[in-house]
């Protein structure tokens, strides 16, 4: 916990960024204190920077009386990662918000961290281009927050992460001195690629201040499949039989048996009882091609326990194919507003174990597990419909993470596909890394934040 | 320079390894001192591991005594990164050359870094997978050579470096600890990124002793075109054109009127002569698509100042369109055995501005330059026809790569695009690197290899 915030401080933050760009009155501070965690802290001050040079100045004044400082965009996290639990400052980038160049000779975007990513993917539409990363909170959250995270959403299965489409960055240390990293260009190798280590490293190396984005044309058309079977196992051959062949999806997502129970239940839509499992599939290309990609991939779906596939042809076949997913959303939030939801990732194979271990485990603690998500990165999003407040449930879905984040590493996956760890995971990290990788990275973060001001408390085990 | 190698250590060597895995004659040691930039340096050692543990066994060893280590695939690096001018000893990694698993329906390999590129890609084929990277050498370089310096070739513009094609790494520090980085699965964001971090850094932070690759599906089909232009104007406009719209070829080469020039002069083909620039265009995809895709292309490559473009249909014209850029390298090698070889990258619309400037530079030095690569990149190939053992001529070429390395960062580009730093270039990387960032990096150098025994003396300025 830093001191409180002397005077003199405040008044110097004041006179880098101006009156109308601090906060200090613990009214205005305290919804810069939580995000989609359910945690919570109310900072000492908020800051909102404008430019560069001034990030800078909060920083080395940060620095220098070691005072923690938490960099956040829009606070749509889910892991805690941008709630001061240490107090000190919060430093929000959601004023840096401009787009500086759009290049579309060299298919490149220079952007501020706190631009939306809906706001990009506008300006990009409108010159045939577009950014890959593309979270459920597209219209809230920002391209530094996406940064940070290395947030990524069901079109990464075919288009990549924030560290695939992403060139070069400018940023501040925890030190607060200024630096480059990266090319504008689609090769570069010389140096060490910092440009990827500090995306995803949740705020805790350096502050971005500037990203250069690679830029993807747009494709022509989409089309959207819907594909029912009778299970898991037939399901997840289906993918990876998809994943399989040239024709890459530009989403693979999936619903299991339970998802699909929780819909039955909670809404009017007919839905097949011998359905067990479900994949939506979009397929993005060019007009004169769609048909065939579509055939393909259809054709690659087509695996033993299928028991229907649909084609949407029109705008309003693609909203009816994607009721049955989107009713899964209110029925859970309806079911269990508090629920605990866990993105890891397994390789694709082993989806079937992961479903089917997940399902005895809940017939052991009668904590009810939903399963949806990104089936072609194996990126599954498991739900624990609990109430935390509740101490007996709250244990009982602890012992249920305990064995989820076991499960996950020993089917060779990862606990977080794009969520990231934050305050909620970092007392598992240590299961997944070596102690080795966790003492360089440790060793890294002291190198390029050596008061450790930079988002403290969250990333690393104790 | 370390001190000479003491017949203890030897000893110890010969125990991690076994004699037969061990030179120490200088006549046997020579072969391992040079690799394809013309430096060279006889190690007083060379070691062939055979396993993980040997080379943790060896890092070890070196770490302790503080003797230099230089590893090396099959030394086909044209930058002298594997030459060990410190003296010390040279770890080759070419007997550790097992393909671990190829996992079809996770589409991941696992390697040894000794496995050739090409040995890779044919087992791979016969599954119906490729890995992106393609450099000319794949028929010798290995895998472990690839990952050190991200090294790519013409495929890399649709399909990526190894940054883009790596899913994580085990490994050796350089004081010899044993870690694992990365994941099994496409995505994963727990703790920083040491996978890309280590991908690229020419062998300084750790030594690569497995990797999981990340495999793409074989496209079903392949068109090459080539469009011929009145200038490089025209051709860079084209090349512009082409990465605008969705279908991404599979190679998109250049060469200018030089490189053009030299094939007129050296080789028998007709070349007419008002063609100023050439591209050279693959399109790879599914059968049914193919003829689409290659109208969408050519229709991109339709731009004033086009004078011809041809699609071949047949095997027999694939190999006469590839005539004129294979009919370069004999010519290049005929007239200047000696070139110098840069491989700079630029924005895709500061090309021209390239090739003009060196244009001018050519006709003010008399050092005739020769220009040709990987357009869709900005990736090019600057090649000066000279003799560097003529002091005269050896000047003149200094002078022209100061002027071109200042020419490539003031249009925005790179010093090296997939050749690396190495020794080479190593005096210019605080040029393009701000100072912040080349600290950070030495910083992560420390960290890594805290004896600086591996690889040392390249990639960093003095």
């Amino acid at each position: 916990m830093s001191e409180k915030l002397s005077a003199e401080l405040i008044k110097q933050l004041s006179k880098i960024v101006g009156k109308e760009n601090l906060f200090t009155d613990p009214g205005d501070c305290l919804p810069y204190g939580y995000d989609n965690s359910r945690l919570q802290a109310t900072p000492e001050a908020v800051v909102f920077a404008r430019e560069h040079d001034q990030v800078a100045g909060i920083v080395k004044l940060c620095h220098q009386h070691r005072i923690p400082l938490v960099t956040r965009g829009k606070g749509t996290g889910t892991t805690g990662a941008t709630v001061p639990q240490q107090g000190g400052i919060v430093l929000s980038l959601e004023r840096m918000n401009r787009i500086l160049e759009i290049d579309r000779e060299n298919r490149l975007a220079r952007v501020e961290p706190g631009v939306t990513n809906k706001e990009l993917q506008t300006a990009l539409q409108q010159q045939g281009f577009f950014w890959p990363p593309d979270p459920t909170s597209a219209a809230v959250c920002t391209i530094g927050g996406n940064l940070a995270y290395n947030s990524a959403g069901p079109r990464a299965v075919k288009y990549g992460t924030p560290r695939e489409s992403t060139l070069g960055l400018k940023g501040v240390t925890g030190s607060g001195e200024t630096f480059y990293t990266g090319v504008n260009t689609t090769k570069g190798v010389v140096g060490y690629d910092l440009t990827r280590l500090i995306i995803g490293s949740e705020g805790t190396l350096a502050i971005i201040t500037e990203a250069r984005l690679k830029l993807t044309p747009l494709a022509q058309t989409k089309r959207t499949l819907q594909a029912t079977y009778s299970d898991i196992h037939a399901a997840a051959k289906a993918v990876s039989a998809i994943m399989g062949q040239p024709v890459i999806p530009c989403a693979l997502e999936f619903m299991d048996k339970s998802a699909l129970e929780m819909v039955r239940e909670f809404s009017d839509l007919a839905l097949d009882s011998s359905v067990g499992a479900l994949l939506m599939i979009e397929v993005d290309g060019a007009e004169h091609c769609i048909a065939d990609e579509v055939t393909a991939v259809a054709q690659a779906a087509s695996v033993e326990g299928l028991i229907d596939i649909h084609t949407a042809e029109t705008k309003e076949e693609v909203a009816k194919l994607w009721k049955t997913r989107k009713a899964l959303s209110p029925a859970l939030r309806n079911i269990a507003p508090k629920k605990i939801n866990e993105d890891v990732v397994v390789p694709v194979s082993r989806i079937p174990e992961l479903i089917e271990t997940l399902e005895n485990l809940s017939k052991e603690t009668g904590v009810t597990i939903v399963n949806f998500g990104h089936a072609g990165n194996g990126n599954i999003h498991v739900n624990l419909l609990l109430d935390p407040d509740d101490p007996k449930q709250l244990a009982a879905g602890e012992h249920c993470l305990n064995a989820l984040f076991e499960l996950v590493l020993g089917l060779g996956g990862t606990l977080s596909g794009e969520h990231g760890i934050g305050v909620v995971k970092r007392q598992f990290v240590d299961q997944e890394l070596d102690p080795v990788e966790l003492k360089l990275m440790r060793s890294i973060k002291q190198q390029f934040d050596p008061h450790q001001i930079l988002n403290p408390g969250i990333l690393f085990p104790d």
